[in-house]
C-alpha cells in the first residue's frame, strides 16, 4: 500500500497552507475546489465512478449501488478547520482509497459496492455550522437555512456556491438510500487510545451556546473604574466560571472564539461575544454546567444528542480487528449525523500519541496509519464478502 | 454664530457613519478624504488660505504667518476610533471656523494671523499610533517609521497614502514654526467638568502595552481540562488582576482589544493577544501596576511622559473666561504633543454631561457648544489683541 498512500499526501500536502501555520481548508473556497478536483482524480484512477449529490458531498463508487442493493461507504472529509492539521479529515479518505487498493491486491470481490466518500463542509468552520454536508445530505439542516448562512466577512453560503459555479444545494434521500453502511476511519482527537485502532462506541452529547456580554463604550483614559460597565470583566467571569463548572460537574467547556466590539486600545470595549462549547458523556451533567452559567445568559445556538453507534456492529469489529478497544469521543463526525439518519454506521479511531487535534501539532505514526488502512481493508471486506 | 456652526456640523453628520453605530472615519481612507474635502471648503468660504503641511495636516489661514510673525492656532482633528462619536475631534474644528466667524463679526483685528488646524490621524484607529499627524510635524515620529506602519489588512501606511493620491509624509518644521500659540478645544471625556467650560492642566503620562498569552491548540471536544494549556484562562486572570491592580494604585487600567487564535469555536486556542491601557497621574503608581502584571510579562508599545501644559496661560485663560475651572486628562490629544515639542500650548474643554466619548453616546449640550465657541473667541481675541 506504500506507494499510493504515500503519493496521495504529498498531492495533499501542499493544499490550502495556513500561512500563520497548518491548515486553511474552509468550505467552498479555492483550496476546498482543489481537494475536490483531487477526489474526483483519484477516483479516476482506479476506475471509480465519481458523482457529487445535491448536498456538496463527493462519491467514488467501485460497482453500482441502487437503493435495492445498497453499498458500503468509507470516508471523512478534506476540510478543515483555521490552522488545522493535516490528518483531521483526509485521513480517513486516503485510508479509504487506500484500503480499495488493498482489496483489490488482495483479489478480493465485493459482494456489494464499495463507495468513498468526501463530506463537504464538516468543521463548519466557515458558516458555522458543523457537517453541514451530512446535515444537508439527510434534511438535518434544511437547504433554505443552509443558504442563508453567512461567513465572517458577510458571504452568505448561497454566494460562495455561486463563486465557485455551483448549484443550489438539497437533501438528497436517493444518494443517502445507496449507503448501506457507512464505516468512517478518523484520527483519535484524545490519548484515550493506547492500541493503534479503536472502535468507537458513541459520540457525547455536545452543544454551543453564545453569550452576549453587554457594556457601555467609553474611554480608556477617562473613565473612573467605579464608572465604568467593562464587558470584558464580565468575559473574564465567565471564562472562569465555566472551567469551575465543568470541572465540578466532571465534562468539557470552553470558550474558544471571542469578539470585541469595537476592540480598541483605549475603548472600554460596548459588547463582547463568547461562545461557549460544553458536552461530556452525560448531558445532565452539560446541563447542569449551563445552569451554573445562567447569570450570563447563555443562548443556544446547537444541540446534538449522544449517538450511540450500532453497538453489534462496534462489537463486531471491535472482535475483526482482534479486540481492538472501544471507546467514546467527544468530537462531532458526519458518522453521527449518519447514525442518526438510520444508516448502520461504524468509526475506527487511529491512535493520536499526543492527544492533540485542531492544531498544526496534530499527529498520527505513520505505522498507526498503514494499520488504520489495513483495519478498515479487513472491515470493509468483512462487509461485502 | 448659529447659521454656520448648524450648517457645518450637518455637512459633517453623514460623513464616515459605521454600519454598527457612531463613526468610522480612520486616516487615509475615502472617508477622510470627504473630510479634508470639507476643511478645505470651509477655509474658501472665509477667505482663508489652506495649506496641507509635509506631515498630513490641514491648516486655514487668516493672516501670513510666518517663521518670524508666526500665528495663533485653534483645531482639533476630524478622524474617529471606530464606532466612535460625533465631538472628539470635530467640535475642536468646527468651534475654531465658528470663532473665526464670530471674531469678524465682533469686528476684531487679530494682531497675529489666526490659523485654523486638522490633524492628521490624531486617534490612530488604523495604524495604531495615536497623534501620528502632530508626531510627524514635529519630527516625535520618524517618517521612515510611520511609512512602515500597517492596518489591520496589511496595508501599509505608505500604500494608503498612494491610494489617496498623496505624497510621502515627513516632518514639516517650517509648518510648526509657523505655530506661536497653539488652542485646542475638545469635548471632556470623563464628568469631571461641571461648569460648560474649563481649562486642562495636564495630561496624564499613558502607556500601552501588549500581552501575549500563548497556549496549546487542541479540540475542545477531546481534550480533558487537565491536560490544556488554554490561555483563555490566562486572559481571564490578567484582566481581572489588571482591575484590581489599577483599584489598588489610583490609576486607570483597560484591556479593550484582544485577538485569538484560531478564533474557533470548537478549538482552545493557541494564542491570545490582549492590549493593556494604563495611566494616571503619578508615573509611579502606573508602573506599580505593571510591576503588578510582571508576570504575564507585558511589553510596552508606547509610552507618553505627562504633559504639563503651559501654567500661566492656563492660568490666564481661565482668568479671561471667569474663573473657569482648571482640570488635568487621562486622555491624549494633539495639544500634548505640541506642548511636548515646545510650542506654548493650551486646551479648553467642554462638558461633557454623561462621561461618555469614544462611542456614538459621546455627547455635548448644543448651549455649552456655544459657551466653547464664545470663549474660544475670546482667547482668539486676548491671543491676538
Amino acid at each position: 500500500m506504500t506507494a499510493p498512500f504515500d503519493s496521495m499526501w504529498a498531492d495533499l500536502e501542499p493544499v490550502g497552507r495556513d500561512p500563520r501555520g497548518g491548515y486553511r481548508r474552509f468550505a467552498w473556497t479555492d483550496a476546498d475546489a482543489t481537494l475536490r478536483e483531487w477526489f474526483a482524480a483519484e477516483a479516476a484512477r482506479r476506475g471509480l465512478s465519481a458523482v457529487a449529490d445535491r448536498a456538496g458531498n463527493q462519491w467514488a463508487w467501485w460497482g453500482e449501488p441502487s437503493a435495492a442493493a445498497p453499498g458500503v461507504v468509507a470516508g471523512s472529509h478534506l476540510d478543515s478547520v483555521p490552522n488545522g492539521g493535516a490528518f483531521d479529515g483526509p485521513l480517513g479518505v486516503v485510508s479509504a482509497f487506500a484500503a480499495v487498493d488493498l482489496l483489490r491486491s488482495r483479489g478480493h470481490v465485493p459482494s456489494r459496492p464499495i463507495g468513498v466518500v468526501n463530506f463537504g463542509d464538516e468543521e463548519g468552520a466557515r458558516f458555522g455550522v458543523a457537517c453541514a454536508g451530512s446535515r444537508l445530505l439527510t434534511g438535518a439542516l434544511a437547504a433554505d437555512r443552509a443558504l442563508a448562512l453567512t461567513d465572517a466577512d458577510g458571504v452568505s453560503l448561497a454566494r460562495a456556491l455561486g463563486r465557485q459555479g455551483l448549484r443550489e444545494p438539497a437533501a438528497d434521500p436517493a444518494a443517502l438510500g445507496r449507503v448501506g453502511t457507512f464505516v468512517e476511519l478518523h484520527v483519535e482527537q484524545g490519548r484515550a487510545l493506547t492500541a493503534p485502532v479503536g472502535v468507537a462506541t458513541e459520540i457525547w452529547p455536545h452543544g454551543r451556546w453564545r453569550v452576549t456580554l453587554a457594556g457601555e463604550a467609553n474611554h480608556a483614559g477617562t473613565t473612573p473604574l467605579d464608572d465604568r460597565r467593562d464587558p470584558m470583566l464580565d468575559l473574564a467571569a465567565l471564562v472562569t466560571a465555566a472551567r469551575a463548572a465543568a470541572a465540578a460537574r466532571g465534562v468539557l467547556a470552553t470558550v474558544g472564539k471571542i469578539e470585541v466590539d469595537p476592540n480598541g486600545v483605549n475603548a472600554i470595549p460596548s459588547e463582547v461575544r463568547a461562545w461557549l462549547d460544553c458536552r461530556g458523556a452525560d448531558p445532565d451533567a452539560v446541563a447542569a454546567v449551563l445552569a451554573d452559567l445562567d447569570r450570563f445568559a447563555p443562548r443556544q445556538e446547537s444541540w446534538t444528542a449522544a449517538t450511540v453507534f450500532d453497538p453489534a456492529l462496534a462489537a463486531r469489529l471491535s472482535g475483526l480487528l482482534g479486540g481492538a478497544p472501544l471507546l467514546p469521543t467527544g468530537a462531532g463526525h458526519d458518522a453521527g449525523i449518519l447514525s442518526a439518519a438510520g444508516v448502520p454506521t461504524a468509526m475506527l479511531f487511529v491512535r493520536n500519541p499526543t492527544g492533540i487535534s485542531h492544531s498544526p501539532a496534530e499527529f498520527a505514526e505513520r505505522a498507526d496509519c498503514h494499520a488504520g488502512v489495513t483495519a478498515l481493508a479487513d472491515v470493509l471486506a468483512e462487509l461485502t464478502r
